[in-house]
């Protein structure tokens, strides 16, 4: 695996062409979501404006309008969606660092240490309902119940990973069924919000659904991988935060399946929290040894490749090499 | 005013009539209520069901089928919009009793206290998101549209109480304002979503709108009355609440601008909540010898009277004599 990534890495994967392709549709969701996040209670676009501003990337709204157009899209009906899909990931983010007590986000002090928890949780209401205007708006009711479902399957991943976040013996498939839920949803229902948007036939939008699912695992999967092998001075938040939580990820739970004679520092790492200096450093080098860090990587390649596999039956179009490119960047990224 | 509110309480105001016109189509609500609120993650519905078996009236679906029947509605497409409704309502009563750190909830321990804050604002956001999904099912954008927005008032009238929520010299005005948005808004939505829904022509959706609005105002100021007048028995929350938490809701802030020379005692139990035992059954004598709380039920019944004379136009229904019963018993209820 870490041959195949080398070899990948030869070629940077690049975001260039789909940004400047999306550019125009951007700076139009970009201004939609200014225009929704104001509000006359000011700590609303306030704090608002401190995630959104964070978000470099805007990953899931460009999703949406790159399947959109992609599909064929000659109107503007996805623009709304996409910004709704960024206020429901804002929404979300929020709320889980709230959840979660994380201490940064997106290069910046959490929300909620500066504004304070009430506001952040009611913040990300206000978001949350904003998104459903938005998709009023869109007129588009089929695309409404695709990110209605999303976002309470969304809710749904959010709740089992809390009850099962420290479970050291969470298998493989149900870390899986909660990345999905959690992560992959939002990114499958951008896609085929977008595609429907467009009047994509069924298979089109089932297609870009796929795309989107399968490119969401290998974001969360090397998310995942990162908070092990990352810097935070790249990643915008604290390696580490996983570990420290003792939140059950695959390379956690890989690395400590692999070791059994470690047991007693997994037990009293992960399981009790009772952590000492060192003990991170040590988790990272036994993930390293035993090849779970590679192992991680390897599946989200593997869903890399099939989000391109899915993209196969669209004809020549700029689009499809962009999306191509964004699998690719998934699994390449460093941050 | 305690003379008006002892005559109408010769004929104690009942929900009898109302409640036997509604039970089919409330019986079919909860059992939406109840399939949707379902999720194969346990503690979602356990935790919904905390709330949801505790209200007894559901008083907002209540209020979408009734206006929906005496708009004419003769399908059922108003029973879905009834179930999203307590759902949003479920929701935002779960996000408020984090942020506020409230005790005790319908008579029963508040959820945060026994599932920890963080599975309450994820369940919250799981039953804000079936409520969309029930809205679409409807199948009615313009109920949706409605809800959305309202959905969204509401959560910026929490933020603007959460920043002013201690603020002595608040207005009666932004006072208005704030509870026009966190509790009259969905009263409102709910009545315009049910008319909506039955296709009723638009100044009639607009009265009904109009009698939910009025009815909301009368009920939050009750509630506010309540807080300092009720015991806990019969009201299934802790009286006091409020002045504990310094909340400045309309009988404090008339009391205080009718006693300046109590200043004193005011900014230290309201603006420093540096309180004391006796301090409470100070502040509401001193309520009840300014005549604030006579005060705020006499602009409750003001706003009941104008929610009954909105219904003006419509003709003979059993309905409508069963809402404005509703109207009566906002202001004369004890609990």
């Amino acid at each position: 695996m870490e041959a195949a990534r080398t070899a990948l890495a030869e070629k940077p994967p690049s975001l260039d062409g789909l940004l400047a392709l999306a550019a125009p549709d951007m700076a139009a969701v970009d201004a939609l979501i200014r225009r929704h996040m104001d509000s006359p209670v000011p700590v609303i676009p306030a704090l608002a404006d401190h995630l959104i501003a964070g978000s470099a990337k805007r990953l899931r709204p460009l999703l949406t309008v790159a399947a959109a157009r992609l599909a064929g899209a000659r109107d503007d009906a996805c623009l709304k969606l996409a910004a709704a899909v960024e206020f429901i990931h804002t929404a979300t983010l929020l709320h889980d660092d709230v959840v979660d007590s994380s201490q940064l986000r997106r290069g910046r002090v959490a929300a909620h240490l500066i504004w304070g928890a009430p506001s952040s949780v009611l913040v990300g209401d206000f978001l949350f309902a904003r998104a459903f205007e938005l998709m009023v708006g869109s007129g588009s009711m089929p695309a409404l119940e695709i990110l209605a479902r999303a976002s309470r399957v969304i809710a749904e991943g959010e709740v089992l990973q809390l009850t099962r976040a420290h479970d050291m013996d969470l298998s493989q498939e149900v870390y899986l069924d909660i990345i999905r839920a959690k992560t992959a949803e939002l990114f499958a229902a951008a896609a085929e919000a977008g595609a429907v948007s467009a009047g994509a036939p069924p298979e089109r939008c089932r297609a870009l659904r796929q795309y989107g699912q399968d490119l969401g695992l290998a974001f969360q999967l090397v998310d995942d991988a990162l908070d092990y092998s990352g810097d935070s001075a790249t990643l915008g938040k604290n390696p580490g935060d996983d570990f420290r939580e003792g939140k059950a990820t695959l390379p956690l739970l890989l690395a400590m399946a692999r070791t059994p004679t470690e047991r007693e520092f997994w037990v009293r790492t992960v399981d009790r929290r009772d952590q000492a200096d060192g003990d991170f450093e040590r988790a990272r080098e036994l993930m390293r040894q035993t090849g779970a860090l590679d192992a991680t990587l390897a599946l989200a390649a593997g869903y890399a490749a099939s989000a391109k596999a899915a993209l196969a039956d669209f004809g020549a179009n700029a689009w499809r090499p962009a999306l191509e490119d964004l699998a690719d960047f998934a699994v390449l990224r460093r941050a």
